[in-house]
């Protein structure tokens, strides 16, 4: 029997053009195409175990099993792709630890499924491109799609499932962004993303703002190429605005800010103006992700530390791709 | 000489489908149309005086004289309109008191140019049936218009002057609904709403703000013509966070909510669900308007009055129509 068993790690990213909403909620093929930036440090490790006589899949999500449901379905599903692949019919268990607070507006799905994706492949030896690996991942979480590869990662759209993967724009040291976390809370949120995609249709302002995304697309990817601080801050909040208008605004509404978001929104916009290179992006949760231009992070930390409501500031720069251990 | 002078009177208004948005910035010619309830209490009276021997107008708002300067032009533009139609050069002394704080999103200049118009057209002789007295107050201040008929009004957006006025849709007897006024500031807004109406075309969604406008008038109508609270809660808060959606997306982006506006919002979604009939509005300003069901308003204030940031809570019903005092 061979070795049927491998560990792979994958870091979470900061999309900094959106994801929000399906063409196909099963494929998770996306409205729109995104951008982002993965998260050194903010890491999910994953070990694949098919050495074993489980009679169904297992899993243990940092250091808690997973009880039967959807969470543990969503994993049995998602490796039931690699071994049709493998044409393997052995059933695993599932070792994760994610080193960061889940279901708060930081994208834990994201490197989740990357992790669980490259692991699976390599324990069942299959072996995928890059590309279809995002592809992969995508089909778990949208956004797993952009914590494959590395740096800075666009996740083209498409409309078949071998178009929808995401890819590399920039290496991790083209740009030295940081991402100041300014985390407000840490419980799960009460509409996950999965849900709040098949809502997104349902608001009025959808339509505008998959019709617009082209443009911040180009706007953002040119910035990121360009270094260009102020173009990228102004795109960025935008799409961020963009997004949680469509939240809000949707059948039923969404509100993922507290008040607490707000603050931080506005003491940002007022770094900015005051000339400190910082601006704000927020998924899908309250927690506020403060993108830093290089050397302006210590102002901005220095800024928020002491604002009542931030529990905690967590740094991450540019992250490389998901990989393997050896 | 005849006697040039006359008293006005006019409430204040709160859209519950809103106006943002010129096709005519000069006209105020609104991109669609809105509806509203007159605020019983929340008056401006203004006297305007021909009898002197002024060179220029003047005004006293809230007891104090107007410096030469852009709020002093703006009311002898409105006066204007109305010595071409007498024929009357004289220039007027203009005495006005409002009994609420302006400029923090209770449409002060709602009832002020509402006021203005009939007092300045009772003191001229010029006789205005109510329609040509809602486009003349609309000169002055969009959502004035809708402050010259009484109860719940509908403003036409209209694509000339003559064609944009508002009329009652249902008399201040229609329904007993009280619109419990949170207020938790009472600065002046940083972007007033004429600068704000030119800036709402740069969102990429204020288009689809505008294409869907008219379901939700139908909707809001049929709601309040059918006394249906649900319904109307549910397209009044849409319709709120649609506009601050366009709001908070235009170039530059305009944030009016405070992070005690995102509590009182929760608070009211919450007093809902648990049966309450009570839902938000809220203008260009922090402050929240909550309207209140039939008998609601002793629960809605009741749950509202501790909240820490509220510094008071106003109350309104429907009022009447703008009026000249005899």
């Amino acid at each position: 029997m061979p070795t049927w068993k491998a560990t792979a790690c994958a870091y979470s990213n900061i999309a900094f053009i959106k994801y929000w909403g399906n063409i196909n909620d099963e494929l998770r093929l996306p409205v729109s195409g995104s951008i982002s930036m993965n998260l050194d440090g903010l890491r999910t490790r994953t070990t694949v175990d098919f050495e074993n006589d489980l009679k169904s899949d297992a899993a243990v999500i940092d250091g808690k099993e997973l009880p039967l449901g959807p969470a543990l379905d969503r994993i049995s599903k998602h490796m039931d792709y690699v071994r049709k692949l493998a044409n393997n019919p052995h059933r695993a268990l599932v070792i994760s630890e994610t080193n960061f607070p889940t279901g708060a507006g930081i994208a834990s799905s994201a490197s989740a499924f990357a992790a669980l994706s490259l692991a699976t492949a390599a324990a069942l030896e299959v072996r995928l491109t890059e590309r279809e690996l995002s592809a992969l991942a995508r089909l778990g979480s949208g956004s797993a799609s952009r914590s494959v590869p590395g740096g800075f990662v666009e996740w083209y759209a498409g409309t078949t499932h071998e178009a929808s993967y995401a890819e590399s724009i920039a290496p991790v040291d083209h740009w030295a962004l940081t991402d100041v976390v300014a985390i407000i809370s840490k419980a799960h949120k009460a509409t996950g993303s999965t849900e709040g995609h098949s809502i997104a249709a349902s608001s009025p302002l959808q339509a505008a703002r998959i019709a617009s995304a082209p443009q911040r697309l180009e706007t953002c990817r040119k910035a990121i190429l360009a270094r260009d601080f102020d173009a990228f801050a102004e795109v960025v909040e935008l799409d961020s605005n963009v997004m949680h208008s469509v939240m809000m605004t949707g059948n039923p509404a969404l509100f993922y800010w507290l008040p607490t978001t707000l603050t931080l929104m506005e003491t940002v916009r007022d770094l900015r103006k005051q000339g400190v290179g910082v601006c704000y992006t927020i998924d899908a949760g309250p927690n506020v992700h403060c993108i830093c231009a290089p050397d302006a992070a210590p102002k901005v930390i220095a800024a928020l530390q002491n604002i009542p409501g931030v529990l905690e500031l967590k740094q991450a720069t540019a992250g490389g791709p998901a990989y393997v251990e050896a």
